[in-house]
């Protein structure tokens, strides 16, 4: 790779920020594969982040610092500049919520009840406004910050404007999008409205390399591109032309960090975590699932697959326990609520129906704890992750790496994960009950050997791809 | 075409019975494009329609008469040999209320609140072998109603299995099967369980010739063969290899009975209700949609427009009156009883903010009346259609047949209608409430001139395949 300058532009940054009882602004590193990606090029290569301010306490942090430089004003950021960017919080909250989580969200993982919603009405098209000025305040961001023949890797649906915002104003950067969502088919996506369909379509575009999680992804792209800009795809090497340049399509599937993952694994707090799962489980066998409590990650559906497990086999009840870690996610958003409400009562259901004294089959818990879901992977026999639809899924990844007996992967077949992993996992599809519930008795009954050796091989394929060559490869992609 | 017997199987039969006050059973006809295809050849050829008994009068009428057949009760229908199955009610109520209605409709409309439903678990089991055993009663009335060589022409998703289980036992018939309804992209048909969508597909195949509406929903019923099937598409003659045999895939986009309708339109009661309507509206300009209350006909969103047509366009306001007749279907199922009441509640919000002592808006009709529905259509200044999916949509081509003084067509790009009238509706995408306001200013601000001239020529393709060509045509393919 060449020494050219990099520049990142995500929503959320490398560091976030509360405010304490007495009032102190305190920062706070985050995880994932773009803090580890930039940390690893950070002290050869001149970086930048750019990135929302997306708390009050991240706003004052923004505020305070020197034109938002949060490395400016001596916070820890992992090496890289960073650039926090204090959007009015009217305009944040219609381009995050309404357009990219409510809007662009659903329209990829197909989630909308479709009757009733969506309706894009006059209100949507101010919403869109904001969306447009939110990505031109990063676009302006980045241009102040890029040197000539600089790099910038732009992240995901919050700001798929960005690349042809730069594009026309510099087309001497070299522009790469990734896309950590799927994409939706143009069946799906022709739901958008049709000039804000083909200015997503063409803000992509202005990239010279766009990312996927998975080739379902990529080519559905790929398709909305001839449907909607009738853009000529060559198929063999996944290139569209568009305005008279071409622009290239690839895919990295994000793998798990495995030498990090292990390493905090390694730490007492999940070792106690471990003893008291193992105490709460006894001998039972432990069937886990770990998610934000998110429309798309079908975890009611999980539910009734584990409910007509122990209808359909009545050899498994008292035999095995479910922990269900569901932590909460979108709590402002109607959906969201009901959606809870609903995993709730299935469980209480559930429970109701088979539940005896000494006995709890669904064990819940709607609390967010890192080293709780790390000591789970640990120890889990099953493994469930039945999204209905999945950019990639990291669980699914991090499970196999974390097993320590070997652990028996029933995995979605609309997970991105599921091209990387479906040789040794047990696929299943999503809203299929009964095919779940067949696949977690064949789980639970795995011999010891072949779900050893499977685990060994899942880990393998979940690691292939860790996060800061998963970066790099981006970049690369640009020489 | 030759001489050969005709076999009709459908759901639905050309007659349907009611017991009166007296306790005696009724028949009446029904309409629709088989009764007037089968009663045009009825007269030269020997024919024999299977349908099923939809209610307890009917059940009452099958079973009294010789065989199911309705015709040796000395019932009037229409010429055919009519053979009514009673098929046991809870198998019935399986196969065509929650199979059929609740599922494949769904599907196919894509319909969905996917977070929520579907989910197939050990009950939707169930209910696949009473929709297999529905299909195999039709089967065998067919088998033993048809002669040596006879063609036989299957109707709709109710009965997408009968082609193969025909196949299997009688290589000498002559198969057709045609789909009222879209059909669903592979994404989305992907949620079926797997085996099932494969037994689908395989049960459609078993005929010479399957008929879609549209050209959009022929080839999505190719690709779910490709993806599903992995069985080879001839793109350029629309055929598909399955099973060692070719069968063939064409278009017949069902048109309005012009000289039908015409002819019942000049009756009496339609030229009242001609007249209460126009007192009704006075010389206000008249936007008309006529829909049964169905999840896919997208009511809401309509009147939404409507609102905002009125918000962006004062000038509007007390010159437009919209006429919206929502006839009740499917109060059975709770999704239908929720968008009724949200049907309701739109169209009162847009009365309580626009309307004036002497002004109502909106004027919400849920009662079936087809002369009403036929006035209307005379003398609507604006048809609204605006599905968010739909095989085909015969409203939009029955209105510009009856004008009398020219309508402005606004019409979804997702109703298999658009292939037919694109070129002179106005076109718009059904979730796009912005759109479809716009869409309603600019019909309803068109001039007389193009008006008359859009309508003329929109009737003319309205009117370019009718009923008993269209049914001709799917037999005359099996020659």
């Amino acid at each position: 790779m060449d020494k050219a300058q990099i520049l990142v532009a995500s929503n959320r940054g490398p560091v976030s920020f509360s405010i304490g009882d007495d009032g102190t602004v305190r920062s706070r590193r985050g995880g994932g594969g773009l803090v580890s990606g930039l940390s690893s090029v950070a002290a050869e290569i001149d970086t930048l982040w750019v990135c929302a301010a997306l708390s009050d306490a991240d706003r004052k942090a923004a505020g305070a610092a020197p034109e938002g430089r949060l490395d400016k004003a001596g916070y820890d950021v992992g090496g890289a500049s960073v650039r926090m960017l204090d959007i009015p919080a009217e305009t944040f909250d219609n381009a995050y919520n309404s357009v990219a989580n409510s809007t662009l969200w659903f329209v990829h993982h197909m989630l909308y009840d479709t009757p009733n919603k969506p309706a894009f009405g006059a209100r949507f098209r101010s919403e869109w406004a904001d969306y447009r000025a939110y990505n031109s305040a990063f676009a302006e961001a980045l241009l102040t910050g890029a040197d000539e023949g600089a790099k910038v890797a732009v992240q995901d649906y919050h700001l798929a404007l960005v690349p042809r915002m730069l594009r026309v104003r510099r087309p001497d950067l070299r522009i790469t999008h990734f896309s950590h969502t799927p994409w939706a088919p143009p069946e799906y996506f022709r739901m958008l409205p049709a000039e804000i369909g083909r200015e997503l379509l063409a803000g992509m575009l202005g990239a010279d390399y766009l990312g996927f999680l998975s080739v379902r992804w990529a080519d559905a792209f790929l398709r909305c591109c001839e449907v909607f800009l009738r853009a000529p795809v060559n198929w063999s090497t996944r290139a569209v032309e568009y305005g008279g340049r071409i622009v290239r399509v690839g895919v990295h599937g994000l793998g798990a960090d495995a030498e990090g993952l292990r390493e905090r694994a390694a730490a007492e707090d999940v070792a106690q975590w471990r003893e008291r799962l193992r105490e709460r489980v006894g001998d039972r066998k432990l069937v886990v699932r770990v998610d934000r409590t998110e429309l798309s990650k079908n975890i009611v559906r999980g539910l009734e697959a584990f409910g007509e497990l122990l209808r359909e086999h009545p050899e498994w009840r008292g035999r095995v326990t479910h922990l269900a870690f569901a932590y909460p996610s979108r709590g402002g958003v109607a959906e969201y609520r009901a959606y809870t409400a609903s995993v709730h009562a299935t469980a209480e259901a559930i429970n109701a129906e088979f539940g005896t004294d000494g006995w709890t089959p669904v064990v819940l818990e709607v609390n967010d704890d890192y080293p709780r879901s790390l000591a789970s992977y640990q120890i889990a026999d099953v493994l469930l992750v039945n999204p209905i639809r999945d950019g990639m899924n990291l669980v699914a990844k991090e499970g196999p790496v974390l097993s320590l007996d070997g652990v028996a992967l029933v995995l979605s077949t609309e997970a991105g994960a599921a091209d990387d992993l479906g040789a040794d996992a047990l696929l299943v599809n999503p809203y299929d009950v009964s095919e779940t519930a067949a696949a977690l008795h064949r789980a639970l009954s795995m011999g010891d050997e072949e779900r050893r050796q499977r685990t060994e091989r899942l880990a393998e394929a979940a690691a292939a791809l860790p996060p800061h060559r998963w970066f790099a490869d981006q970049l690369r992609a640009l020489d």
